[in-house]
Order: structure tokens, then sequence, then C-alpha cells
């Protein structure tokens, strides 16, 4: 399957108004949490599930997103189950954010870049770690810009622990997470080809819903970035939290939820582990549209 | 092949004295710099070309330090190369530092650790990114306390765009790179089981040659930290700079050399490329250990 290649700012703005909201399903496959009906060695059941899960999310959300450790815990057999999966939720009409926090430097980061956003299993956009620079992004952006991928790179994470490092006040007055979202901002417009028509940059940024103080001034100070925004629900972010990451006309972020709509079946009274999940997604898209309507 | 259970430290400290000198060399496999006379498709090529690069350094290095991203470029048979690749590093008397940078929360970061520290193609070590702070790291710790495996978190990177953020100045005096370091240590010592006989932390720490003053001051801050030291020669990094990262009782950190020993064929008269890698690997511990003794 080729990629479009299209921006994917612009791609993903069009395919969140087309299922009504900009939700992101993860896809964080653990073994011992999936429905029991569900057999086979390890990565056959991850295959399974996911395929399900897909199935399940794909009328209601324009994203999932793989976390790549749940498929690299089993080597490079689950590697593979990864590339299939990716191909499957691409067909299925999803976009895929490879959830992997890759980062390193020149030609390592144009080798990560090159694996997960370019050829026959790519995936539509990435997550990436800021601490090496500029530098080490720089490869990832160009080789976005050639595939019409995108990217997301840790700004303010949602764990308490991000906090000891993240939330560092500098001596310039500004905070770590701050400096690093200039470095993202100045990076995801220095090229005319990595802003797409929608005004969003292919470089986007994580930020968690749990800094909703952080979140506002990240907003402003990062106008042309699409957020991606974990930490709602369950690890606590509320509506007024997610609300802070989107701009006034209602673009600039899409919601992630992973646990919560994965397995509800564990919560559920539904005979059936995809028609839970398939209520979740259906409630989670409802709870982020009446909190862009509200 | 069954992982030693014995520390981390302790086995990297042992084996640097038996072959000479504490020096890694980087596996970075590049299919475009590899001897013409490599043949084969690309994944094929690169596992003769590791293999060959393993036989001609594994009498003058302790340690080998395999890029994930050039197999990872590769998707999942390029993993699988990797995987070979390092059952047959450890078969021939060398430890594996896998060079992933990997760096998550909870869970993912437990999988991560799951998939490269354990089982059957388990590397001895592997590189971690701390931006996300000590709960990102701990399921890291813990996995390698169980397997008697190392990590090694990004403090002080060599490349010139990470002076942007590490070496920010805080609001207390402390430079970005200096909090980072400030976590490591902490978490480092935090449990019994994390000190080897040695004295050395599981958790060690990536700090450039090419920022001597910072290492220095990095040396104070964690003297528990063995130091993983990239940049030596074709990056700038000389012999004071080097010398900087060890103790004055000559251990404390493995000097990494990637392409001067590596791509040696490129500058060399002999027509072996093997030959020429071994060489260069021969002159690489001879420097370390001149640094060492001067």
């Amino acid at each position: 399957m080729s990629q479009s290649t299209d921006h994917f700012a612009d791609r993903l703005i069009t395919a969140s108004g087309k299922k009504g909201a900009p939700v992101c399903v993860g896809l964080d496959p653990v073994i011992e949490r999936m429905p029991s009906e569900i057999q086979g060695d390890p990565t056959e059941r991850i295959e399974s599930w996911c395929l399900g899960v897909l199935e399940a999310v794909t009328e209601h959300a324009p994203a999932v997103k793989p976390q790549l450790a749940c498929f690299e815990r089993y080597g490079s057999q689950g590697y593979a189950v990864y590339e299939r999966v990716v191909t499957a939720a691409k067909a299925m009409d999803l976009l895929v954010i490879a959830d992997g926090k890759r980062g390193d430097i020149g030609l390592s980061s144009a080798h990560y870049a090159a694996g997960l956003l370019a050829g026959g299993n790519a995936a539509d956009a990435l997550t990436v770690n800021a601490y090496l620079g500029a530098d080490g992004l720089e490869p990832f952006t160009d080789a976005a810009e050639s595939a019409g991928a995108g990217l997301f790179a840790l700004v303010r994470t949602s764990n308490p622990g991000g906090d000891a490092l993240q939330g560092l006040p500098l001596a310039d007055g500004r905070s770590v997470n701050q400096a690093v979202g200039q470095i993202v901002a100045d990076l995801g417009a220095s090229k005319p080809g990595y802003i797409g028509e929608s005004g969003y940059s292919l470089l986007g940024a994580v930020v968690g819903a749990t800094k909703p103080q952080d979140a506002v001034a990240l907003r402003e100070l990062m106008p042309q970035q699409l957020f991606l925004v974990p930490g709602f629900g369950a690890q606590g972010g509320g509506a007024d939290d997610v609300k802070a990451c989107f701009k006034p006309d209602r673009t600039g972020a899409v919601i992630t939820a992973s646990r919560s709509v994965i397995y509800a079946h564990e919560k559920s009274s539904s005979s059936d582990w995809r028609t839970a999940i398939s209520h979740a997604a259906a409630e989670f898209n409802r709870q982020i549209r009446s909190i862009l309507d509200g």
C-alpha cells in the first residue's frame, strides 16, 4: 500500500472531520488483559486482538496509535505483527501514529525514519524524543516531508515523573518543556514544505492533558503544532484540560485514549469484546465532540 | 544462550581488563559504506558484514554497540538480523550494548526492557532516554537488575545540537544535563541490587567526549555511574576529553568508536576489509590504554 503524499496535518484534520472528532485510540496489546477467548501463542494473540480492535474503532476514530514497545516485546516476530497491523489499519481507513518515541542523531535518525515512515508498512506518523536537539530531529522532519508523514515530539508528558525534568524553571524564565517547545516550533517552520494547507506543521508535539497550565502556555508558543494529547480520562485529564490543547477554531489537537477503550470488555456487560470496544470508542468520540461543542 | 546474572558493571570492568582497555566498537551497518565484495540483498549484506566485524574486533574490544536504527531500517527482517548478531556477539565473548535510546513510561518501558534485555537474544545493556523522568526509567532498571543487564541514560550527547537543550542553565544554577545526571544518580542508587561489587550502578550515563567541561562536572555528580563515551576521534574528542570521564583509579568509563573502526577499509592499504577493521580496533585499544597510562 503506498502512502499518500498529501501533508499529514491536512490528512489528519480531514479524517477527524469525517469521523466526527479528533480522537486516536492507543493500541497497546498486553497479553494479560486480553479477552480469554483469544488463543494462540503470544504473537498470534496480539495480531488477532489488534485486528479486532481496528475493526471495532474505525467507525469512531480517525487514527490509531500502536505502541511499538508492546510489539518489540516479542522481538522480530512481534515487529512483523506490527507491520501487518499497520497495513491492516491503513486498509481500514485509519491513520497510524507509531508510538516509538525514537530519538537519535544524523544517519541513525534517518534510518529510523526510513524504516518506520517509508516503504510498504509505513506509518502515517511517529512520536519522537527531542532531548538530542534539532539536529537529531531534522532527519526525521526531512523524511516525513518526502513521505507525507507526520511527527509528534515529546514536549510535556502526562506521567507524574515528567515534572522532575520537564517542569524545571530555566534561568531565562522559561521552563524546560517550553525550551523544547521552542525548538519544535522553530524546526517545524524552518522549511516551507513542512507546513500544510491547514497552516499546521508536519512536526507536532505530545502535550499531556494532565498539565493544563503548561498546555495553555505551549498552545501560545506553538501555534503551528498539532498536539497529540494523552492523559484524558484514566490518567485524570478532564474537559477543561483537553480544551486548553485546542485553538478557538476547534483545530490543533488530537486526543488519545488507550486502556479505557481497548480494555472496555473488562467493565462491560456486552458478551462480545469487540462490541464493548466499539461502544467505548463511540463514547470517547462523543465526549470529545461534546467538549469541543461546549 | 542464557544471560549471566552477574552485575553488568562488574562484567564490563572484568572484560575491559581482559581485553586491555575499556573500549566499545559501534556496529552501525550502512549499506552504502560496506566493501563492494559484500553481496546479497540488504539484510544479507548487513548480517555478513556484522559477523565479519565481530570477528575482527573481538580480540581488541570487550563490547560492541549495535545501533538499532540501522537494523530497524529494514523492518522485521532487519530486526531478525539484529537478534542473530547479538547471539553471535555473545558467543564470541563480546558484551552487547544495544543502542536503542528507548524511553517511555510504565508498562511500555517494561515491554522494551523485556524485549531487549531478557530472553534468548538479550543484549547485555541498552541505551535509554531520560526525558520522561525516573518513573519512565525504573521499569528498565528493575528489569536490568533481574537480568544482570545494564543501562546507559542519555545525559550529555556529543552532537552540536545537544547544546540547545542539554546545555541550558536552570534557575537553580545547574544545567539541564546536570539535572538529568542527578535523576540518573539518584535512581541508580535507589535499590541495593542496583549496585555491583565494583561500586558502580547498573544504570550508567552517556556522556560525550566533545563536552569536557560538562564531563568533569558530571563525573563529580555521578560517582556510581559508568560513562558510555561517544565522540572520541572522528567527532573531535581528544585524550584530555576522554580522561575527564574516568576516575583517578582508571575505572568509570567505556569509550566508543564507530566509523573510524568499522569503515577502516576506506582508508586502508590492506586488501582485506576485516584486516583493516582489526588493525583499527587494535589501534583504538592502544590509544585508550595509552591515555589511561599517560
